[in-house]
């Protein structure tokens, strides 16, 4: 860490989550955040004051609109810069550490009085990527909301009848979004808010991030991919189950199989310690040994190019990351092992669990079951 | 508009709507735009390549592990500036243009190696203040689907009880959490996102962010505050009625006549040329004169201490804004008007409409009723 004199953080705390997490306040529109040594302030809107006050974390919350005042004879529209040029003279701070999103414009600003800068990338808060037993209680029931909403899905693929090889529904063709609407007001029911929550077939599900839509076939891959945050803690959970309708070909089950493997080889190396670059080339390497092939085919990505996982709590993707570069595993981070592979015409298939790191292995915080055929 | 070679944003679009604006694609993870003139550029992970190659609308869109893998000799681990050093050499570009919000630690690292990078405040595009027919169309789908669930919340009152005091509907209190959940159950059927939705009643609607929870009382003020996001287009809608179940008292009914009054005065000024914060001096001498005063009374702010309005589009918040700051309305721009008067044992009444101005007024794209008592 550096030997910087404070931490200063400006942002909105809704998309900001190292704010959220050291100020305890939740805002729709930026507000300042400043900590030396333990002691926090944030300076709000006039409209965001006494909530501030009875909600936030910190020692003090001052008024922005107090300072606007106290500066109005020397400018004749205050602004943050100005305002906090003023805080930081009287607290003798010179020297910032920020994170590495923190706004070119106030940094200019800042920088133009005379004030040191420096960044830090993620984690830019070490502890909030270690998970404390509150915390993980938060993920486990956005995890059940997220699983209980995946079954009424897959049960509507599962009652679903099958003519000239697409699915029906009371009478009706089933789609992407049938499924989508199910699974999303369902999480909105438990208090979780689902956005972008794949329901892919086909090929579609060749693209790993394609949300889904239109009439769904049988006898090939649904990829469902759910990652809903909670209103009430605003933790996230995410989970990723493939199925088919029908019978599933053989190439389609092989893939499914091999995914599974490369999953099972993951967690068998998951523990306190290990570098998750080097689960991620297990998984690689899984998949090789198989014979699935990586690379550009006809122009268009196929194989497995996306990482294995990555750390979730109050961001959907935070630190740490199983993927191509290092990032450590510690006791009580939350990680996605998320293996996939993507064949367009053949088949597209992922599996994505959430497991918390410990010392000598994982929990895993998944119960929902892996089957194939439904 | 400052003589820059380049614009370059690198955000996530689903958090930045300049980025989403500029690239029609929507993905989680932040990922690079530049413009050149008319001609643009997205950099993607392997992961969205593909879904980017068909749904962005830029010119090209490039592989970073493309880049990656020529930079291999000179670096170990080749980071985002080394990639778009290379390809601002290649492009002859020196001089870049970004928004106010662009990252710290890519503005360092293009410093370091010589490019000039000045930044913009809002509106960034301008052109993205000014709605376009179909922008309106997908806010007023918005909009339509939030009066539906705030008629639904509204009947669930009108239909309670009054026993002691309180309401009671199927023989249960009725609480803030249950007319959320009716209204953003109620907006997911119809693929909008609520979050953050406001059902506050009594003195929890004197902080005007205050989301409101527990059980109601009649004879007071419930003010729901809903602005949900449309999953299909993005595009936002907002809304705020304050309704009493039973009897509103006279000096609530006081308040409420006011604000309809100020919102009246507000209506009567807006058009294209007004200046923004004529208007909302305009509800704040309406407050004035009426005898409500603001203020901190036994240290927490009552009478209006918020804006009288805000722009609305891709984000909830946006240029322009009706308030204490110079913002010029133009035709088709898309703004809130509500105003709103907090007295802490006293009421709290919000009321809000979302206009479309034009050349010689607005259109009020909000017909909800305002009906005090239910």
């Amino acid at each position: 860490m550096q030997h910087h004199d404070a931490i200063l953080i400006i942002a909105s705390s809704e998309t900001d989550s190292n704010l959220y997490y050291s100020a305890g306040f939740l805002a729709p529109d930026p507000f300042i955040f400043l900590q030396m040594g333990s002691e926090k302030i944030l300076l709000m809107s006039d409209l965001e004051l006494d909530r501030a006050k009875s909600q936030a974390k910190v020692d003090t919350v001052f008024a922005l609109s107090d300072f606007e005042k106290r500066l109005k004879k020397e400018h004749r529209e205050p602004t943050w810069v100005n305002i906090l040029d003023l805080i930081l003279k009287e607290k003798k701070v010179k020297w910032l550490l920020v994170p590495s999103n923190f706004p070119i414009c106030y940094a200019d600003g800042l920088r133009g009085r005379g004030y040191l800068i420096e960044f830090k990338g993620e984690p830019f808060f070490e502890e909030r990527a270690v998970k404390t037993p509150d915390e993980i209680a938060h993920i486990r029931v956005v995890q059940r909301a997220t699983e209980e909403a995946a079954e009424m899905a897959i049960t509507a693929v599962r009652e679903s009848e099958i003519r000239d090889g697409m699915l029906y529904r009371n009478g009706t063709a089933l789609t992407s979004e049938d499924l989508k609407q199910i699974i999303n007001v369902r999480l909105m029911e438990e208090g979780c808010v689902a956005q972008h929550t794949i329901v892919a077939s086909g090929d579609q599900g060749c693209d790993p991030h394609n949300e889904g839509s239109g009439p769904i076939a049988a006898h090939t891959s649904i990829i469902m991919d759910i990652f809903p945050r909670s209103s009430h803690t605003l933790y996230f959970a995410d989970m990723t189950r493939t199925v088919v309708k029908g019978r599933a070909p053989d190439p389609l089950k092989r893939i499914y199989d091999t995914v599974l493997q490369a999953q099972e080889a993951a967690f068998g190396m998951i523990r306190d310690g290990v570098d998750g670059q080097k689960i991620h080339e297990q998984v690689v390497s899984v998949f090789e040994r198989s014979g699935f092939e990586t690379g550009t085919v006809h122009g268009r990505m196929q194989g497995y190019f996306h990482g294995t996982g990555h750390g979730l709590g109050l961001d959907i993707h935070e630190y740490p990351r199983i993927g191509r570069s290092s990032s450590v595993l510690k006791t009580d981070h939350v990680v996605t092992v998320e293996p996939g592979l993507y064949y367009p015409g053949v088949g597209a298939v992922r599996i994505e669990d959430l497991v918390q790191v410990t010392d000598t292995g994982y929990v895993n915080l998944t119960s929902a079951p892996k089957i194939l055929e439904v």
